[in-house]
């Protein structure tokens, strides 16, 4: 066994995570710190692993239901190479973009695609209020099919981005973010600017910066979140972060000034969303099939946003940050101004002069999901990791 | 070995079944008594292992190619759940809704696709004498492609639905029934109420109500179809029916009245369906493309439905049953009163009353499609689950 | 071992392809002599394997993904079925077929989807100066990832088809061939009539001709291209034939009589494909979304076809050739006169006698993508083989 795994699965031997076992990965908050820890560095099991060729293959047959009521390519894939990594083949249920009718059909639908469903991915990120309580409707069927005898297991879901949070996302960053600095314990007191920046589209999710929000100031770090008066975020987020903030002794401030949050910061993670408000107004205005005022509220929302086209990572804001050299951080795919469109969240000289981190961060979205799967799969992670490593069968042949 | 698959599988043993190796399956009447007891007992063999953690799977790798003519996720599902038990990797091939030229076309595809496939899903159930047609034709273009020496192995058919028969459904009902009743010995005078329902949607498939009464008049039950005058099912599974009552002992009769039908019956199975004659008509009318034909005998049938309104699942018919008790079935989804829709199939309490057992009913599925792979691709099933079984490679490590 | 495949792996010991390792395959006239034999030559061993039921899985896990800009049943499917021998699991890519802009977006997609991927798949034929253009650019960019520490492994690419050469088909092609006259050796001074064919269908691709005279002219075969004026083919790929006639000792000659092609031809592959000229201006027009233009260029497109509808492998034409019986090929699906057409490719007679041929043809596009992905991913293939071999693991349990 290599000493790098060996010493990952030892940190990983000190870690209390039990209660992952059987349960779902809906939001960070509803997560321990160890828990959280776990997830990071079983992760990074899995990633030495692959490159080291060793199979992390834990399913001999099963199947990964992806379930997504949005186009999605790049959160698709994450998924699909997850499962495929553990063992599993990924199935897609695509609904398309309505808004499901709750109740007796998810209920029936849950438990007809679940027969032998090893885990489930969820992506509702559309509407506010909805997201989040379809998959907690969801996981309450699956669970009630298990315990009726219809389900021979109960398949563990992952939120795959929903109204609220971002887990996969926000998970995959705080890795990139522990990779950058050297470990978690460095952390402390570091600078984070969650700061709103323009864009020519409209209605991006929320649940980015609730996300980090959320996360960030879990560790120690000073979460700076920042954006034009009327682009909140929800009220309970917020509370969360505050809340993160006086527990595990960081900080959380808002402010309306870009400049401000940019100051200084050890980490800049500019990006645009819709207003808290206006994703309300149109939660309502699909719930009643009103397309007129779809249409209204779009072309609002995009005048709202053009008053605040000063809100980019430009050259000049960069060089506010720490020694000017912030590590810059997006979920991708970002909207560069001369390149995606003519005025975006970001200078084309910034994000090139990042690329690499930028991919990098995202390269640990796979590894996060297959993580989260694997603790909520496996009653005795140290113990199965040990021994694939033992076995040490090749992910290819003669590679 | 658990005691509960030694049971099993020495069952299997006694039964003769040998022509199931290499065959299709296609209609359940063209298979004899110990063939389906053998898919029977094999799907409980495969469920036992999957409930024991032991990993049935018979392929390293392979296709399992789904070729459906019609949108549907749960026999999708189903169909992708049985293959990934064996091994088998799913590919669709999406055709559309159009009914396909026949000959020159169907026999070059059916052989462009089939080079490493194993087995193939067919459902083709939208068009009055086409699907099984279609599907005894793709039969035979693969065995030509096999005996020519263009494919390697000839892939083997499963019927997913046709115009005449949906076996995987009756096979997964009776197993369900089989359960329900504590074993096959025990169907023997068990009344049994296919019944005609009233639907708000239009043009539903015969294919159940068929396949229910050429399958169920097999084990001695007493099968009464019952519908309003007009719902009549192709006369030639009439016929088989009647057959099967002559050669089990049991009975099938036909009535207009759901009321004789429900009257003292252990099990009842209320289902829309079309008219055969509209059925009939709207192949031809599909055929010429007469889309106001088509829209026209819409009309007609929601209209012609609507004077049947009072045929439903309702509390009062319920307690007509055999001590008010009558195990209720049906295919899913079901049109519920007041949920689904207006006015529906079935009441709501009674649905709900049921929705365990429907669940379990529905949860067959897959294994009885995997047991006909299986039986239809392996020569020596015996020894072969045994072997399985010794090995007892786990299907997830550490569950 | 059986006899058989000890001999392919002998064969393929004695040739020199180690620069296949780590590379993509892009165009036939890329490789060398003994690259594309090792190719033939490890297609056919995977197949001799597969026949012997034996396993040649090389992953435990990893993806294949397909990127088509098209759709294509039959390509998806081979390239499937390529990879699931192998032990890899397909994600499809769907990007429609608009012309995608390149740069930053294909950078940021081929690292996103490439994570966990061992192999890319491509077809982009649909605009000339592109496809193969768009190709090299995916491939700079996963390479850049993988060296910038992103890509934990760089995916090869196989070429699915482009606007300049269709490699698999040519490469199966041509692997038929060789069977058809025992032995590569056999090839000499065989004729081959690569000629354009009338069809009512609109804009074909070039890449069957252009593939087959690059490819056919390397093994001293006499190819004559033979077409209408206004039929030309790209002047690269006609030099490359030339150059290749002289280096190999066959001959490269074009001709604008079907009759003088056809006249003693060993080989005939009669096809239909757009004028080259009316490609470039139909990839200008798409390029400035001029949709009256589209539709003009096609119905002068039609119009100009229409003026050589004698150009078809009728019966009379097959005469011709080497005491009639000249080898017919078609990459298919081919348009029959009176059968999918009123007047097409080929008489149906002609056709009919031919089929088996044309589905065997058809059936080595899977091996010859499985050959490619092997050598492009493994470094030692004939120890692998014979390991493989070795421990003898069946593909199906007691088949």
């Amino acid at each position: 066994m290599s000493e790098k795994i060996t010493n990952i699965i030892n940190e990983l031997e000190k870690l209390d995570y039990k209660n992952l076992f059987q349960d779902d990965f809906l939001h960070t908050w509803d997560k321990s710190q160890e828990e959280l820890q776990a997830i990071f560095t079983v992760a990074d099991a899995l990633r030495a692993m692959r490159e080291e060729n060793i199979s992390p293959k834990i399913f001999d047959s099963g199947l990964g239901i992806s379930l997504f009521r949005d186009n999605s390519t790049r959160t698709r894939f994450s998924f699909a190479s997850a499962c495929n990594l553990l063992g599993l083949e990924v199935q897609d249920l695509d609904e398309g973009k309505s808004q499901q009718a709750h109740g007796e059909t998810v209920k029936e639908t849950a438990n007809m695609i679940s027969f032998m469903a090893d885990v489930v991915g969820i992506r509702d990120d559309m509407y506010i209020g909805k997201g989040y309580k379809y998959m907690k409707d969801f996981s309450s069927y699956v669970q009630e099919g298990y315990d009726d005898g219809v389900l021979e297991q109960r398949p563990t879901l992952v939120n795959l981005q929903c109204d609220e949070d971002h887990p996969t996302q926000a998970m995959a960053d705080l890795l990139h973010v522990i990779h950058e600095f050297g470990g978690v314990e460095n952390l402390k007191g570091k600078k984070v600017a969650m700061t709103w920046a323009y864009s020519p589209s409209y209605g991006k999710p929320l649940s980015v910066p609730q996300g980090i929000s959320a996360l960030f100031t879990r560790f120690g770090m000073d979460v700076v979140l920042a954006h034009p008066e009327g682009y909140e975020i929800m009220p309970e987020i917020e509370k969360i972060a505050e809340d993160n903030a006086k527990t595990y002794g960081g900080s959380f401030t808002k402010t309306n000034s870009m400049e401000e949050a940019f100051k200084d910061a050890d980490i800049v993670y500019p990006k645009s969303w819709a207003p808290f408000a206006a994703m309300e107004e149109r939660t309502e205005l699909y719930g009643n099939g009103d397309q007129a005022g779809i249409d209204r509220l779009e072309k609002e929302l995009l005048e709202q946003n053009k008053q605040h086209m000063d809100w980019a990572a430009t050259e000049d804001m960069m060089k506010l940050t720490k020694d000017g050299k912030a590590l810059y951080m997006h979920c991708l795919p970002a909207d560069i101004t001369g390149v995606s469109c003519e005025t975006g969240e970001v200078d084309a000289t910034v994000f090139d002069r990042y690329r690499v981190p930028l991919y990098k961060e995202a390269s640990f979205k796979p590894y996060i999901i297959a993580a989260m799967i694997l603790l909520q799969k496996v009653e005795n992670p140290v113990e199965t990791l040990k021994q694939l490593v033992a076995d040490a069968k090749e992910r290819q042949k003669n590679k």
